[in-house]
């Protein structure tokens, strides 16, 4: 049977732990994650706080260290780098920090000794200043520099042998002891001083550094067939080259796709997810493959691969990355089915089976097995795909479902492509059972889709952002704020009118560090296919759906300010510093962020009703904001800029919807 | 470099993942103590609840199981007990109790499947009620069933094949549906099909499952020295076993007795721990070992081995055990000193080092080395002392100052004790850090010192007591509060007289399970060698101190009423089931604990103030102890027998220290 890894429990050994005793105990290194089963997540730059137990008998000085290296590079492991720990009395505990400065995985651990020389240094001071005779103290400590001396190079070697020289031959202990207690004779033995026990912590543990992107990003997700100008008519990659300047000129950092590959025939859905479609009606993207080719054919519809190629060549040239969408799935038309049928599921008749969650059936989708017994040949197959791509310059997948492929897969397919290319990105679009997207989040996807479209309730919006940023899952989850997606839109916003698209789109950018609006949200496209459904009428995923992108009433102004105040603020750029305040009106949601020094710090205060102008005094959490009951400073409005005046720890604010329902405050100090 | 463990991380083999796939995940079984680093403790008669996450993509149903033995038996392994697992949707987690019926060394771990057959059931079930054709799934399921019989044995295989038969023979879809439906069909699957996918927890994990007495006892130390009739006269076991009736009869479980070997006579401490002993003083039992042997000998100013013998078989008739003291250190005059020089530290000029923890200096005792070259003779030897005692009857040992000692000796002198003699208690006197009490605990020790003494007002109490009995330390560790010591009076009971005395031992008995005093207590002994001082005037342990046990102002009825209520009310022999409550009155405190179904409930409510008497509303946590608004009640105070009406969930009460400071009520429901 297969088992995540096995474990030799010193307990099932105990009779042979006299053959092996260890002889100090570090029973835990923070952070840790699952006892290091899967590796945390921070991003290039970042400072990582290390902290460690150690464990010794009696009351010997203790030295200790972290270590870390970068591992698993194309050019094997890395040196080891070490830093000193501090220990900390009132913790109990020693800390370091380390920087992590270059991207890929990164193993640290942490390292124990004693520390003889300064046990020695601190059992003599307690003597003599006890009055005691320290002679025989006096011997050993000579001899603990006698063996440093043993074990260094030369010159140190000498060093040190005049210092044991001088101690031995001083008349008085006064004068012994001075010399003992010589700051660079201190140095040497710190750092030359047998490290005899030194004992390391048992569990690898590991960090996976990623490029900025990881943490901080807009997202703007279009259909490329629908950038075209001509209503009803199929847009290619060269019409979505005309859409990048506009995407990029409201802010956003990346542009997502939907698959991009030929569509299958075979049973293509109409519009509205109609079972027939009609002649000219284009198929649902994710439904891939066809006689054009699969996952690595570009949909001739769209273009060619040189069409791509100048796509994303023009996006890099504007400073937008491109996201794919890495859907593992086929129509009937794909041509796996053709050359490989043993990758998929059969009925017993030995018809194809189609995708299926009972009691539905994706008709226009067959079922890849990724535990056929061809299972190794259909992995390298997804890896030559997902790597076909990165030689094109996609950095970047959103990941379709992957709940529904196994975990494994995952592990083995990010595990593969970081190695030699770190900087990707995996987005995880697996709306399910809190755990199973944890769990894919900790087995390597860098981002994850969240349910931040259903949570509209100030409670709701506080308990779910710190499960998201102030427990263990913000140490492997990155949360991408989608506002809506092509298969979702809340019916805050079918409701609510511009005001919800304006609040809901603010809290996203600025809740979390990596925030997307589906195509069509800044136009507040707002009509489901019926009353109670969560899907847009005539839905672009079965047809070409060509707006007028400046079309009256629509927010991108108001979404071009997010991204500024996103851009030029580097709070809004860290993901665990949120911190939530004290409005007395529950439909007035307020939260800020700050750096860590104080020096930038933005306090969001919004109206959560998009109907109705709401008002109230608003208590702020001082601590967390850097603010005392004296301080005097400015609210300056990033939106409107407008700033308003503010003493102390509480204010007044009220919010019309119809007007402005979102303050994004800078906290600018002012004199008394 | 000793290391306490390896792991073979799937992160570093990612390349490898492919080879050996793990189908199913299962990250997290609970309880689990670092990972299965540590055994967590139970006593046996307890039931285990197992939890876990299980994870797979897709919607299959799946099954678990726990799993469960017996290891390290002096035959080696126990077989493999299973218990099924039931899912939780609202906790998205599976779960199963199980009995611990054995003491021992047990592990425990879970494995998953995927059930083909429910999951089959299930598909099809939704299907039919969506009006979907199921001729293909009823051949899949018929093939299942044919799968399943093929790996049967003859007579089921024989079932299974008719089964399958039936439903392919059936005419009508409905026909065949109600066959596959079939309960007996349905048992037979679970246990037969094709578990083609088991996944087991990567981590080994255990339970030491300990005696009854391990979690609960009630403790008296005596010298035996001291228990003689004439004062200054040295006392014998003889004169020891005349007080084990009286001891028994206060409702005691367990006599501690401090070190019982010989005494070695150079540096001997003399009274009041002056460093000359005058003739006749007779030293500090805990400078261990003279010409008369160490500590596999007995004091022969105390009797023989045969007298001990006696005196723990008499011991035992009455029905009390008995506890040594395990002291690993030795006297200058110890025949270790002579006979393995190698095994102590030496100074530079060859001279023996004695202990020490600087500046302070025990002149009387002398270093053991456990590191020495020799480590492996020593540490067999002391484990050779143990068994020693262990053959003569006892079973449980308070270990002086653990924390001293290596943790690794702990660990491994545990586990090969308690492999033949699963057993033996281990009591830590570590009076240290709280990270390394708690490593010895998680290592072995079964019951702990702790800082019981020196917390005493209520906010201290409580936060003292949710640590212990709230948190993962209640997972390894049994508190033993003892309410003095030899070396710890506390200013508490200098100063607050008879009702502080009261007070300190109620709370003691009913805060845990497991409690004691040190003799004298229950004569009110107060006086410390001088003000400020924790150490006792006089300490017994530099002189015989003979005393009437029965001395007027006594508070031996009081500790038999304590011990009688523990006794009787199972809810007061339970560790984790204790809650507190809201007396206004800071000055008293309100607590309670429960059996599970709330057939014995306790509540204490005490005057912490041994002055005056303190009156208060208390406000009932009624969740917490079973009542509500309506409940009408008697409160049994089991010291006084008195009885006091109660509706509701609070209540006056009035405390006067010098009358009665403590409330021990049983809650006996009254009708309406």
């Amino acid at each position: 049977m297969a088992t995540d890894l096995e474990q030799r429990n010193t307990q099932r050994q105990a009779g042979t732990l006299i053959e092996n005793p260890y002889r100090i105990s570090i029973p835990e290194v923070r952070p840790h994650l699952g006892c290091g089963r899967y590796a945390i997540k921070r991003v290039v730059g970042d400072t990582l706080h290390i902290t460690a137990d150690v464990i010794k008998e009696g009351h010997d000085t203790l030295a200790a260290e972290a270590r870390y290296r970068l591992v698993d590079t194309p050019s094997g492991d890395g040196e080891w780098k070490t830093v000193p720990m501090t220990f900390s009395y009132e913790n109990d505990e020693w800390s370091a920090t380390i920087s992590l400065e270059e991207i890929g995985k990164v193993e640290y651990t942490v390292a124990a000794w004693t520390d003889h020389w300064a046990s020695w240094t601190d059992e003599v001071r307690r003597k003599v200043a006890a009055g005691r005779d320290v002679a025989s103290e006096l011997l050993e400590g000579t001899q603990l520099v006698r063996d440093a001396a043993g074990h260094a190079a030369a010159e140190v070697a000498g060093t040190l042998e005049r210092y044991a020289d001088l101690i031995e031959s001083a008349s008085r202990q006064e004068d012994a002891l001075h010399v003992a207690g010589t700051p660079e004779l201190g140095r040497l033995m710190a750092e030359h001083q047998l490290r005899d026990d030194l004992t390391t912590h048992s569990r690898q543990l590991y960090i996976r550094v990623q490029r900025e992107r990881a943490r901080f990003g807009a997202w703007y997700e279009f259909f490329p067939r629908s950038q075209g100008t001509e209503p009803g008519k199929h847009g290619t990659f060269r019409d979505a080259e005309r859409r990048l300047a506009p995407v990029r000129s409201m802010g956003f950092d990346v542009i997502y796709l939907p698959p991009i590959h030929p569509i299958g025939v075979t049973n293509r859905k109409g519009r509205n997810n109609s079972l027939i479609a009609q002649p000219g009606d284009p198929g649902s993207p994710w439904a891939i493959g066809n006689e054009h080719g699969g996952h690595d054919a570009v949909n001739p519809e769209l273009g060619t691969i040189e069409d791509f190629d100048h796509f994303i060549g023009a996006a890099r040239d504007v400073g937008l990355e491109i996201a794919l969408d890495l859907a593992i799935q086929c129509s009937p038309d794909h041509p796996y089915v053709r050359e490989h049928p043993e990758w998929f599921r059969r009925r017993p008749d030995g018809t194809i089976k189609y995708a299926e969650n009972p009691p539905k059936r994706y008709e226009d989708i067959v079922a890849l097995d990724l535990w056929c017994e061809d299972y190794k040949a259909l992995w390298n197959e997804l890896k030559r795909v997902v790597l076909f791509w990165i030689s094109h310059g996609v950095e970047i997948f959103r990941v379709d479902n992957p709940h529904t492929k196994p975990l494994a897969f995952w592990e083995w397919l990010i595990a593969e492509v970081h190695r030699d290319h770190p900087g990707v990105i995996f987005l995880s679009e697996a709306f399910t059972r809190p755990k199973r997207m944890q769990e894919l989040a900790k087995i390597g996807f860098g981002q994850s889709y969240t349910y931040y479209t259903w949570r509209n309730a100030r409670w709701e919006l506080e308990q779910f952002l710190r499960d998201l940023t102030a427990t263990e899952q913000a140490q492997y989850m990155q949360a991408n704020f989608f506002t809506n997606t092509q298969d979702i839109l809340h019916e805050y916003l079918q409701h609510g009118g511009r005001p919800a698209f304006k609040i809901r789109v603010a809290l996203a950018a600025t809740l979390s560090t990596t925030y997307g609006i589906y195509s069509g949200f800044e136009l507040i496209e707002n009509t489901p296919v019926r009353p109670g459904s969560e899907e847009y009428l005539d839905s672009e995923k079965y047809e070409v759906r060509v707006r007028d992108w400046e079309a009256p009433g629509n927010i991108i102004g108001y979404i071009q300010r997010l991204n500024e105040a996103r851009r030029n603020n580097r709070a809004l750029q860290l993901y665990t510093n949120l911190r939530f305040h004290y409005p007395d009106n529950q439909n007035i949601i307020a939260y800020s962020k700050a750096t860590e020094d104080w020096s930038n710090r933005i306090l969001v205060v919004a109206n959560l009703d998009p109907f109705n102008p709401q008002e109230s005094t608003v208590h702020l959490d001082g601590a967390a904001i850097g603010l005392e009951n004296w301080s005097h400073y400015a609210l300056h409005d990033l939106i409107t800029g407008a700033r308003y005046e503010w003493w102390g720890l509480s204010g007044y604010v009220r919010l019309d919807p119809h007007d402005e329902p979102v303050h994004l405050f800078r906290i600018e100090p002012l004199p008394y």
